[in-house]
């Protein structure tokens, strides 16, 4: 079938908008209609042709909802007709990743979703007979696309598409990192060094543990209005003071915070956040992606005297198991997602939502097919 | 009064074994003959030079046991005849860290204990005038110690100081670290790197735990059989192979250990520790102590996909909550201490004790007055 799709033909070039050929969900995997996707930062590292794993020419975008219009043989979880959030961690239940209770991980389709294809090594798309890649397993710049079956949340109907789009990434993997990942307590204190999408709702998930001080860091203070609004106590622009920030940080908090999350994907910016957990329990966890072959570092003595330091993928959410109810969670309002949504854009507009992201003007832009 | 001591007059120079003056204790703190000390990799750091915080001339040794000889003002939870090992990590009850149930680390008498001195901030040692530094809180290098009452931990009395002296430091460490810093459970996979009287330690404490495979590294096989003695499953000697040893430990084991303790001090082993254990869920705990300035360093994706970097000091243990139980186990024999005493050598031997040591000829020397 025909979908129209934005098309990363080459790195560093902007996406163009082109009708693409989709192939029909083989065994295992379901055709979806993505109604709309958000435009995350790990969409435009890939685009910029740093990330060493990108290929070309694909279908980027990860963080979607949709449809199922079809499925594949053997299919039995979803139907057409279902409402799912597509998954680049995908969640089999059966692998030893899913087995052990302890991650999120799952390596169902992870080696061939490393390459670009579906997991009997083929693509889906082509455009003008030439095969694009697929990308995270999603592919979510294509109107029509095909996904595992694992690697598909089915969630409440009634949700709002535009809004439930963003828990496909940058959301669910802020809040997850403060429930799974750190195990936020109430009265713990936080630090939360970047508020973009994913530092805004690590914020909303200290707030949901009740975390008794939630300190948000960034060098752009126009961020600081909707991380108050999200529940930071207090806010921090390292470019006040002259020393380094994890010290700024120690001296505000006695001996650091319980907890630090990096949100930029910045080596420099991990240091610190290690460097600002408190002496004795404190812990650090990494959910930015730093550039391919930057290295984080530190003295060991910070480790010895008693911090930790810990990363996070998708928040440690499962996918399957937890997804829908955290779709729950935003009709209820206990996650707040509508005031992510700072744009909203047609498919032909989607490189002015990497524009908008680059310039630091939105959280995020929501693309419409 | 007047003690035997081995005086470190300054870096790098065999200790002299002198007569030195000693005070009698303050309020708070406690006069112990010393019966037994060993000597630790630690002491021969600071004795070395390169430890940025060592201060000359002092009285080192921080693993020892011994008797209370006489109480200062106020001491009251050990008298004169009361067996005690004396903690370089003290135990106060009454700070933060103390009391937040989370650390072991206290703080009560850490700031003057790094500098040398009584929390009143002057010497208790003092020879032909001059005063001498204490170490670590404890200088067990004197026959006669002067250390703080919160640094003592008060023990059965039925016990062999010639062995329990080594719960001072190493032993307590290794064993420490799998109980309380790494929580190993049965049938968790293990690596240990560096075969020395903390390693081992390790590799009882995984023991213990009922760890299910303990894979020992060392580049010296003569570490091998002792080892095995104590429980390792697998020995490795990264010498064997051309690929980097994290890599050699993932084939072993499939994809990592659950659990790996770095018990060198090196900042590379440190990285390749990190970089066997599991993804999804492994951790590494750092116990080795690097030289100064050095900077441990890895790619972030390491904890990105589910690693944990943590240390441990003193293996997490409350010294005088803890200690009096470890003793006991020892003296049942689920601490097996007789093994790591390959050398005795009386005060007059202990340069001895540092070459040995040095040359990896003995686990523990230790020394008797």
């Amino acid at each position: 079938m025909k979908s129209r799709a934005a098309v990363a033909f080459g790195p560093a070039k902007p996406l163009e908008i082109v009708e693409i050929d989709v192939a029909p969900p083989k065994k295992g995997e379901v055709l979806v209609r993505i109604t709309h996707t958000g435009v995350c930062h790990t969409d435009a590292f890939t685009l910029s042709g740093d990330d060493p794993e990108g290929l070309f020419p694909c279908v980027l975008g990860h963080e979607g909802a949709g449809l199922v219009v079809e499925v594949g043989e053997g299919v039995t979880s979803v139907k057409p007709g279902d409402h799912v959030i597509p998954l680049y961690t995908a969640e089999c239940g059966e692998c030893l990743f899913c087995k052990s209770g302890k991650t999120n991980l799952c390596v169902a389709v992870r080696a061939t979703q490393g390459k670009g294809v579906m997991p009997d090594c083929t693509s889906r798309f082509s455009y003008n007979g030439q095969q694009l890649y697929h990308y995270m397993g999603c592919s979510t710049f294509s109107e029509y696309t095909v996904v595992a079956e694992v690697s598909l949340a089915k969630v409440n109907p009634a949700a709002n598409h535009e809004q439930i789009c963003l828990l496909g990434c940058g959301v669910t993997t802020g809040i997850g990192a403060v429930h799974n990942t750190a195990k936020v307590q109430p009265g713990d204190s936080v630090a939360v060094f970047g508020l973009g999408g994913i530092g805004l709702a690590v914020i909303q998930g200290a707030r949901q543990a009740k975390a008794g001080r939630i300190i948000a860091i960034d060098s752009n203070p126009a961020k600081f209005q909707l991380a108050q609004l999200f529940g930071a106590t207090d806010c921090v622009n390292p470019q006040d003071y002259q020393k380094p920030i994890q010290q700024v940080i120690v001296e505000m908090t006695g001996w650091g915070v319980d907890h630090s999350f990096e949100c930029i994907g910045s080596v420099n910016v991990m240091r610190a956040a290690l460097e600002c957990a408190h002496r004795g329990w404190g812990q650090s966890i990494i959910i930015g992606v730093a550039g391919a072959g930057q290295e984080i570092s530190t003295r060991p003595f910070q480790l010895v005297t008693g911090r930790t330091w810990k990363g996070t993928a998708f928040g440690g959410v499962k996918g399957r198991s937890q997804l829908p109810g955290m779709v729950e969670d935003a009709m209820r309002g206990d996650i707040q997602l509508a005031p992510f949504v700072t744009h909203k854009l047609p498919l032909d507009q989607i490189n002015e939502a990497f524009d908008l992201m680059h310039e630091g003007k939105s959280i995020r832009a929501v693309i419409h097919y």
